[in-house]
This record gives C-alpha cells, sequence and structure tokens, in this order.
C-alpha cells in the first residue's frame, strides 16, 4: 500500500459510487451538523436581543419563537419539494436558476459560496475559541489549532463522503441526546412543580429593564433568532450523495434534522422562559444559555459536562458541512460552464477535490487574517443564507405557477415562505448593515460577475475552436527546423538526426560568450554535421551564431526564431529543444533550465506557425 | 523604464564591466565592513574573559592584544601575497586547492561559506538587537525587521557592487572618524594627566577577583579576542571587483581595513588599561565597552550619541561583507565544477545574481529558526574563518617552497601564521565546542561531500553525452506518431496537419469516460480526419480508444505510448500535443493543464525514444 493510499485510501472506482453514497443515518451528521450545531447560539442571539426589557422580556422569546417554527416549516415544505423537483442536487441555486434565470441562479449561488466560507471558517474559530476559554494556557495556539482542525476536517472530507458520515455519527447523536434529555427532564419537572419549577442551582439575575418592547425590537430578535436556520439547504445541495431511492432518502434526511432542529428550539425556548433564564452580558461573567439551563435543569453533574462536551464538539464540527456542500454546489455550477470545469472532476475517493482544496484555502486564509478568532465574521454570516433561501422560494412560487393551475395551496406556502425569508434578509442586513454585512453586499455582486466572465470566456474559446470542417491534406509541407545547440554532445546529435526527419531545412542557433568556444563549436559543426550530411547527399544543416554583450543566452535566440517567422510567414517553424533528462529530483539544480524557459518564452511570445518538439536525452548517470 | 529597470537598475553590458569595479575607497566598505565592526565585539569579548581576575585582570588585555596584532600583522603580509599571486580571486580556497590539495581547498570554501552564512545572520540580528534594546517597543517586531533589512541587503546587492559601495561610504567612514576620535581624545587626556586620566562620568566598579590569571585563561582570552580578525580574507575573495590596476587596488584595500583596525584594536585596548574600564556582566547593568570609553572620555553628549548610532549602523551593515564575498567564493568553486554552473552566471546588473540568492535563503532561514536572535550562533562563527586562515597559510608555505630557495622569509611568516591560527583554531574549537562549534564541525565535512558529489556527477554526464563521432545520417526513418485528443476541434485539426509532415504512421488515441461522448468523437473522426485522409491518398490515421473506469485520463494514455515504445523497439515516438496557449496569466485556471501534467509524465517515465511535439493553439480569447 503506496502512503498515498494509507492517508487519503485507495483509490475508488467510479462504480464504486454506489457503495459510496449515504443514507440517513449518516446524511444527519454531514449535512445537518451546521443546522443542529445553530440550535446552540440562535435562541441565545434572540435572547441577547431582549436584555434590554430586562426579566419581563423573556417570556417573549415564546412568541418569536413560534415565528422561526412557522418559518422552518415553510422552509422544510419548500426544500422537500426542491428535493423532488431536482434530484440532481443544486438547491437554491438550481431552483432560481431554472424558474427565475441565469443571474438569480448566480446571485444564489455566490451568495451560498460566501456564507460556507464563513461558515466553516467561524465554526472552526467558534469550536477552538470555546477550547481555549476552558484552557487559557493554549490561548497563543489559537491559530494553529484552527488550522489543525482545519486540515483535519479537510482530509476527512478527502477520504469520502461516507467515511466522514461515519466519523461524525457518534459526536451528533450525542449532543442530540444530551439535549433531548435536557428538554424532557425540565418539562417533566415543571409539569411536577405546577408550571413553576426551582432551578437545582441559583442562576444569574437579570438585569432591570432599560427600554420598552417595540416592534423594531421584536423584529431584530426574530432576525438574530433565524441564524438558527443557516444550514436548513444544505441536504438540497447534496442529494446525489444519497443512495437509492435517492430523493426519498434525502427527504427523510430533511425531516429528521427539521424535526430535530424544531424540538430543541421548542424546547429551549420553552424551558427558558419557565425557568425565567434570559442571556447574560458577554462582557461580565458571561454564561451561554444552554450552560444555565443545563445547570438549572440537573446541576452541575457528569450529565452537565457530557452535554458541554459534546456542544464544543458539534461546534466546531459544524464546518463540515460547509465541506459536504460547498464542492456539491461549485461542481454543479461549474458543469453550466459558471466557474472552472476541473471542479466538477471526481477525484480518487469519488469526492469533488478542487472544491474541497479551495475550500480550505479560503478558509484558511480567513481564519489567518482574523488570526483565528472570527467573531467579527458572524454579522457577514447568513445575509447569504437567508438571500438564497428567498431566491429558492419565489423561484418555487414561479415553478408552480409553469406547473397550471391546481397548486395554489403550494403557490401560497411558497410566496408565504419568499415573503418571511425576504423580510428577514431585509432585516438581518439594516440590522448588521454597519457591523459588517456590507462586506457581503459588496463580495456577492463581485462573484456574480467574475462567474459571468468565466462562462463567456469558456463561450468564445468554444466558439473559437470548434471545427466542423475537414483537415485540409492537401497542403501540408514540411516545417523549418531550428536548433538551439550550446555544445556539441550526443544530445545535440540526437536531436539533429529528429530535425533531419522532420524537413531538410534544418538551421542550428549558437550563442556564445567566448570566442575560443566558438572556435570549437564551429570545428564540431564542421566535422561531425555538416560533413556526415554532405556525404549522405543531404542538404547541409546551417549554422547561426549569436553574440550578446548582455549575457542573456535565450532572449536572442527567441528574437531570431521570431524574425525567422516572421520572414516565412507561409511556413509553419519547428524549433528542435535537445534536453537533457535528469535522474534524480536533485540533479534540477545541477542543469540549466534553460529549454524549459525557452519553450516558456516561445509560447509567451510566439504564434500560431512555431511548433516545439523536445527530443529528450535520459542521463544514465 | 521597466518596472525591474527601477528595481534593479537597468542591464548592464558585459563592457560595463570595467565602469563597475570599484577602488579602495569603495573597497573599504564593501569588503571591510565585517572586518572592521568587528573591532566593536572583539576587544570586549576578550574583556569578558579577563572578569574572573577583576580589576587586576585588566591590564592584561594589553600583551593579549599585541598578540593579535602580531597575528593580524602576518595574515595581512600573507593575504597581501595571496592577492599577488591568485588575482583572479578565491583567497584560501584558491591558495590551499592549489598548494596543497582538492580536499583542503574544498574544506577552506566550506568552512568560509559556512562563515559567510553566520555572519550575515548575526550582522543583521546584532543591528536589530541594538535597536530594540533601544526601542523596546519593537521587540515583537524583531524577525520582521531582520528580515527586512535581509531584503534591503539583498536589493542593494543585487542592484550592483559599485552602489553598494557609495552606499555604505558613510556610515563606514562615520564610524572610523568617531572611533579614531575617541581614541585621540583618549590619548591626548592620558598624556595631560600623566598616565592617570580620570573618566569624565563614574564608571562601574569591577568585581573582585574570583580566580588567579593561568595559561589556559589567557589562551581563552586571546582566542576570543581573535574573533576581531574574521572578514580579514574579504579581500582576497574579491579581487576581481577592483578596477585595474588590479592587485594592487585589492592590496591598497586590504592595507586600508587592517591598518584602521589595528589602530582601533590597540587604542581602544589601551584607553581600557589605562581608564581601568573591563567589561561588565552581560546579565545585570549591562553596558559595551565602547560605550563604556566613549563616555569616560568625554561624556554623553552628542557625540556619544552620533558614535553610538554609527556603531549600530555598522554593525546590522557588517552582513553585507557576505554578500560581497558569498557569491564570488561560489562562482570560483562553481568554475571548478564544484557547485551548480549556474553560480557562475552574471547576472543584469554583473553580479552572481544566484550566490546572492541562495545566501539570502540560508541566512532567511537561519533568522527564521532563531527567530531573529541569534546569540547562539555566535559560538559556531570564528571556526570557519581560523580553519580557513589556518589552511591558507600553510599553503603559502608550500607555495613559497615550490618557488624554490631563497624565500625563507616568507616561510618563516607564513609558518608562524598557520601555527599561531591553527593553535587559535584548536583553542576557539575547544573553548566552544559544547555551546555549539560541534555543528560546524558536522557541516564543514558534509559540504564537502556534497560539492565532491556535484563534481563527480558533472564528470560523469560530460563523459556519457560528450560525443566525438559524426552523426549518423544514413539510417534515418520517420517516427511514429501518437496524437491524444480529448474533442475535436480546430487545435486537433491542426496537431493532425503537423503529424503529417512528420510521418504517415499516425494514432490519435481518445480517452472517454461517457458513451456518448465516444459516439460523437468517433463520428467527428471519421467525417473530419478519415476520410479526407482518404481522399488525399494519404494512409489513414488509426485511432484507439481507451476506456478508465478510475476516472484517470493521464495514466492510461501514458501506458498506452509506452507499450506501442515497447513494442517498435527499434523507431521513435513522436507523442504531438495539441496545446491551448491562453492569453492571460489567469486563463492557467479555466483550462485543464494536461498536456504538461502528460509531457512531464512522459519524460518522467517516457525512455530515449519518446519524443514530444507541442503544438499550441494561441487563444485569440
Amino acid at each position: 500500500m503506496s502512503m498515498i493510499d494509507f492517508i487519503l485510501g485507495r483509490t475508488l472506482s467510479s462504480r464504486d459510487e454506489r457503495a459510496e453514497q449515504i443514507g440517513p443515518s449518516a446524511g444527519v451528521p454531514i449535512f445537518g451538523l451546521d443546522a443542529l450545531s445553530s440550535a446552540a447560539y440562535g435562541p441565545e442571539a434572540a435572547l441577547t436581543l431582549l436584555l434590554p426589557l430586562g426579566a419581563s422580556g423573556v417570556p417573549y422569546i415564546l412568541p418569536v419563537t413560534g415565528c422561526i417554527l412557522v418559518l422552518l416549516a415553510i422552509l422544510y415544505f419548500s426544500y422537500r419539494q426542491t428535493i423532488a423537483a431536482y434530484p440532481n442536487g443544486g438547491g437554491s441555486y438550481t431552483v432560481a436558476r431554472e424558474n427565475i434565470g441565469e443571474q438569480a441562479g448566480l446571485l444564489s449561488a455566490s451568495a451560498l459560496m460566501i456564507d460556507y466560507v464563513l461558515t466553516a471558517a467561524v465554526g472552526i474559530s467558534a469550536g477552538v475559541g470555546a477550547l481555549v476559554s476552558a484552557v487559557p494556557t493554549l490561548q497563543s495556539h489559537t491559530l494553529a489549532m484552527c488550522l489543525g482542525i482545519l486540515f483535519i476536517i479537510m482530509m476527512i472530507n478527502l477520504r469520502g463522503i461516507k467515511e466522514a458520515g461515519a466519523l461524525f455519527m457518534v459526536p451528533t447523536y450525542l449532543f442530540v441526546g444530551c439535549l433531548f434529555a435536557m428538554i424532557a427532564i425540565g418539562f417533566i419537572k415543571t409539569l411536577a412543580a405546577g408550571g413553576h419549577p426551582v432551578p437545582v442551582e441559583a442562576m444569574p439575575t437579570l438585569p432591570s429593564a432599560t427600554t420598552v418592547v417595540s416592534l423594531w425590537i421584536l423584529l431584530k430578535v426574530f432576525s438574530s433568532g433565524c441564524t438558527a436556520m443557516t444550514g436548513v439547504e444544505a441536504v438540497s445541495n447534496g442529494v446525489r450523495a444519497f443512495r437509492e431511492p435517492t430523493a426519498p432518502n434525502a427527504q427523510r434526511t430533511l425531516t429528521i434534522i427539521i424535526v430535530i432542529l424544531a424540538v430543541l428550539l421548542a424546547g429551549i425556548a420553552y424551558l427558558a422562559s419557565v425557568y425565567g433564564i434570559g442571556a447574560t452580558s458577554p462582557t461580565k461573567n458571561y454564561e451561554s444559555v444552554l450552560s444555565m439551563l443545563l445547570r438549572a435543569v440537573s446541576g452541575k453533574g457528569i450529565f452537565y459536562y457530557v452535554s458541554i462536551g459534546s456542544i464544543l464538539v458539534v461546534l466546531s464540527l459544524s464546518a463540515n458541512t460547509a465541506f459536504a456542500d460547498f464542492p456539491r454546489l461549485c461542481r454543479i455550477v461549474a458543469l453550466d460552464g459558471y466557474l472552472p470545469l476541473s471542479f466538477s472532476v471526481a477525484g480518487r475517493r469519488l469526492v469533488y477535490t478542487e472544491g474541497i482544496v479551495v475550500l480550505t484555502f479560503l478558509t484558511a486564509g480567513l481564519l489567518i487574517l482574523f488570526d483565528g478568532v472570527t467573531d467579527r465574521l458572524i454579522p457577514l454570516y447568513a445575509v447569504g443564507a437567508f438571500l438564497a433561501f428567498t431566491l429558492s422560494q419565489a423561484g418555487m412560487v414561479l415553478h408552480w405557477k409553469r406547473q397550471g393551475s391546481g397548486h395554489w395551496r403550494n403557490i401560497a406556502i411558497n410566496g408565504l415562505g419568499s415573503i418571511a425569508t425576504g423580510t428577514a434578509t431585509i432585516v438581518i442586513l439594516s440590522a448588521k448593515f454597519m457591523e459588517g454585512a456590507w462586506v457581503t453586499v459588496i463580495l456577492i455582486p463581485i462573484m456574480l460577475f467574475v462567474m459571468i466572465l468565466v462562462k463567456r470566456h469558456y463561450a468564445e474559446v468554444e466558439k473559437e475552436i470548434s471545427s466542423q470542417v475537414p483537415v485540409d491534406f492537401a497542403h501540408l509541407r514540411a516545417p523549418l527546423v531550428l536548433i538551439p545547440i550550446a555544445v556539441w554532445t550526443k544530445v545535440s546529435d540526437k536531436a539533429l538526426r529528429f530535425a533531419y526527419t522532420l524537413s531538410q531545412e534544418v538551421t542550428a542557433i549558437h550563442m556564445t560568450a567566448e570566442p575560443e568556444s566558438e572556435q570549437v563549436f564551429e570545428k564540431n559543426w564542421q566535422e561531425f554535421a555538416m560533413r556526415p550530411a554532405e556525404k549522405a547527399a543531404l542538404p547541409t544543416p546551417q549554422l547561426v551564431i549569436l553574440k550578446s554583450q548582455y549575457r542573456h543566452v535565450l532572449g536572442p535566440i527567441v528574437d531570431y526564431i521570431l524574425k525567422v517567422e516572421r520572414q516565412n510567414p507561409d511556413r509553419q517553424i519547428a524549433v528542435v529543444l535537445p534536453v537533457l533528462v535528469e535522474h534524480h529530483w536533485y540533479d534540477y539544480f545541477l542543469h540549466n533550465q534553460r529549454p524549459a524557459v525557452l519553450k516558456a518564452l516561445l509560447m509567451l511570445r510566439g504564434s500560431q506557425h512555431i511548433v516545439i518538439v523536445n527530443v529528450p536525452w535520459y542521463l544514465s548517470a
């Protein structure tokens, strides 16, 4: 087994694709980690905005969560239908492109791509941040740990989706189990206490109110809570990863994810309101809402620590959803010609290697730029996801309309959904514009523009090189041959022989620095090249000697070749390069790389008439 | 003027070489900075080792400095003669190689090369260290500043030696002027005070003696003081940089450097002993000896600050001597075949670019490895220089012996010098072996071994490819042609036409993934390639279709080409590659780079019979 097989796993045959496909149990950790982990910060974000209302603010979490659950239900039905309608995957991008138009599709794709990069960066740095606040001595290694986790996630994803699913199953289900247990215990205790349970441990007291409730505050609370919904589109982009029957398996996975998420959100909101637990100030004695709920329900025992541990792991693994989806989204966009085609090439483990690697680099760039602390990226987040939601809902409305009448219920659901997600997008944007969401507003159109340019470039190249005429074999003519030769050796001997099989018009170009070496070369040339050609009754090869006072060797040779080309506009010019091929990689440094540089220069400055022939001599030394 | 001309200066013609050559006034800063700046730490190193003797130890500085000056004089006469005997430069390397033997020469070269890398790293970090101790807020930027200075020194040296000399002249002569003034003022005050001058400011009191004087202590003091002599060999390596008359100009430069250095060393030792100034402990209230002397002589006025400033600048520029010498040494060694020949190529500004760049990378590596604080490298330093001194002296003894009788005085001087420097080498090595000099002892033979391997490789290649037989034009035969084609386009059309000018035995190789595209290709092939060939009464081109279940495209093509090669051991195989040439660099990412990878694979796995033909299609899009 080779090293690379050991690290990345053996190469999978295309026929293995079926075996690599997954079912709902692996699908939940792979495509659901992002959505499920957001239960850990969505309610918290909403409660934080209710802080100014004091203790009387906490109960508002119930109606707000109710609205969020309604929106979640709409998104659920909408994406269920999307999966059925577009079993090849693509989610918002495909729906928007096919129903609204190219630009809407690309807008959605750009928004999602930017969002995935942010998800990966924020997820990893949130996990590491939690670890660092638990073990402060690790503080100075924050960035190194972020990059280490990023590297591990990349390697796991390069090994294939099935292994990733198997690996992430345990922490995901542990996380879900712990939170379900917390909600169940809390619910039973509340019932037993007649609706007014007493926390096991003392809770921090809420600050007194500094303002009164208003619609704007509630809208902001709602939009912050909506961050709990990012990641819901993941399954729709990855339908192709599921085993037969593809669409139903994907739908089942989506159902499981949404039901778990809804139970978590409802349960957390309910417990927070009955226990009267609000957020704490992030600057003074901060404690997360989930930590307080766990303490209130069961105290700081083993259960508490296991639950907190699983939350940390799931947060830092939430980045994996981006790794499952980003490459698949890029693949679909690339197949449509808006990104380099190489994004659609399946690698040795049947994953889209280029997408994974590009996502890793972009994420690493963000992590390095922000030194591993990505709090400032959080406002940029969610705008993309909600823009994509809105476009996807609007696309579905048009989709149903085109299916003819009789779909008014679907139209109503998706219409309502698109209005709700659209409103959320606007609220999120305006609430977070100054904090950094403006960056997204600038980046999305740039991405969009680049994708359109890529498509146009491919179309132009296609138009330029497509050929529908027979090859013209009637006017074949041997090329003019030019051979740059520095010293007379077996390598030049071989190149000259090959040149004569190409054409009988052969010219050698010799660059000289010192007069002595010039004389030696001319003598060799006459004796070993010209005289035998005469003897064989072949046209003698010509010799051109170039001199340079600037010690440049290649410039004058390229200039000479281009001059010959200009003087013979109707001829092809074959430049024959004698090349020493080294046996060991370190020999590379011992021999000049002039043939390779000359080739690159000719490719850069040459035109259609120049053909480059490498005649290699394999060193045995 | 192009960007590169602005940064590096316009390209110099080889005829400009004379104009780029320098005289003694520029030669002193270029080749003397290393030697002169060592006046700032040599005496200090000696006085530090006298500390255990207390106040009674300070006077020993006089006899020790006397010995050092005698050794310096011997080295001076020796290198003066070396310059005259070897006007092509090379110093210790050439002297040892020509008079003692190959291994001695290489030993000397390895020792000097390692020494130059250390000089560059230690010089830069000493300068930055001094700046940081003056402005502690810069502490966290130490490494960045070191790399910045390294980069600036590299750029200055890439612009050519003349500009470097002009730039470094002011700080060098300011430094020399200030120290001369200090010595003169101190000397006059001493005379006026009848030999017992009173310091202008209070000096730190010396600790009481903890041990008595012994020969071992004095030997260690001597060998530490000898670090003041490193850099003396610099001129002898750089003789070619001087203008006509070359050797006398180099000798004059050496004379100036040695005289200034001798005056500085003698003056500092004299003032230290009459003012009773010893070293201070590096760990408690450290103050450098030169700082104390300046304060004792004239107080902490403007003169003090200007002098201290010039010392700092000269220390950090002392790295430049390595940049002037290392590339020249590498050039001479490369011309003898012990290093890649590219070290001997003069770049656009007539400097040996590769040597400068390699030195920059090695120095940067050291600086990064030690985080910009290279104190721990100081023990490694000086071993190399003294080993080279010893070999050079010994070589000169043999040189005079071979000149016949009548050179007994020269033999005596160089013999004494070689014994003295040899002793110093042994003392330095044994005194500093455990502190790190053992690294040098390991590195020097490794370098030596690598250089011998390089020489052997060149000899083997030379033997393998040298050709002294006429070209055999009698048995020319057109090659078999193979063309990998993915899609039928104008690019493949052009490649096929060129293939038929090469040979009439042409086979296209098509890799397929999907059956539909295979059918399209076969249809195109018959219509656009086979039928017109038949019409033109040419042998029809063959088509081979390869399938792979692993989605690998290039592996099967290479395998097929190698199979054809094995089946036709007497034929040449021309692989014609249709290549799209992109117009913009960013297009690189939009098209697959398969032709380039295929070429690399064939070069890696192919044999003498395969020739690679690039038929480029220049995109206008």
